[in-house]
């Protein structure tokens, strides 16, 4: 999959009213670039990654990230990263729909 | 280098009147997370990773970003995936500061 040309996030955000939304905009071995799409309320429960580390940035709404069991409320604009083996989710506590772009590296290995 | 908190990319740009200022927000071996800061006229010339993707994702302001041999004009929100091998440069064609989030996978090797 290649996006050779200018990507705008949102244009590309799938949400979903059972649960958190997910879009890939770039895989390779190296690297995983997606957005997950949260409704008011959804969660991306608590999860690590094994030898990944993982990139979040807020495209927009806002919401509670989890950390090394800690709370971090953010917004449009944030970003945290989860290293390796250090487990993190998402809650959208917020009014409006939160979106997130969501960085592995390395990407997932492909079945 | 860890941020084990909410990282506003805005606080850790780091501008230079000779040349584009550059900041790292985080570095594994898999991932580097950081900041190249354009004051209006600066460039990064035209340069490829072998092995390694980049994205880039523009914080705030607007610039030319070059791929592939084509100019594309981006401003804050827009995201770009050079993958590795692929030659990619920026110019700051704005009237005011560019702040451009770069990630690369995997990280350059340290010396």
């Amino acid at each position: 999959m290649t996006h050779p040309s200018v990507i705008r996030p949102r244009d590309h955000a799938v949400y979903a009213a059972e649960k958190m939304g997910k879009t890939t905009l770039f895989e390779s071995g190296r690297l995983l670039v997606g957005l997950n799409a949260f409704e008011p309320g959804q969660v991306h429960k608590l999860h690590a990654h094994a030898g990944q580390d993982k990139l979040y940035l807020v495209v927009e709404g806002e919401g509670q990230f989890l950390l090394e069991g800690r709370e971090l409320p953010m917004a449009a604009g944030d970003l945290l990263i989860a290293p390796e083996g250090v487990a993190h989710g998402v809650r959208n506590t917020g009014a409006t729909r939160l979106l997130v772009l969501a960085v592995l590296a390395p990407a997932p290995a492909t079945p």
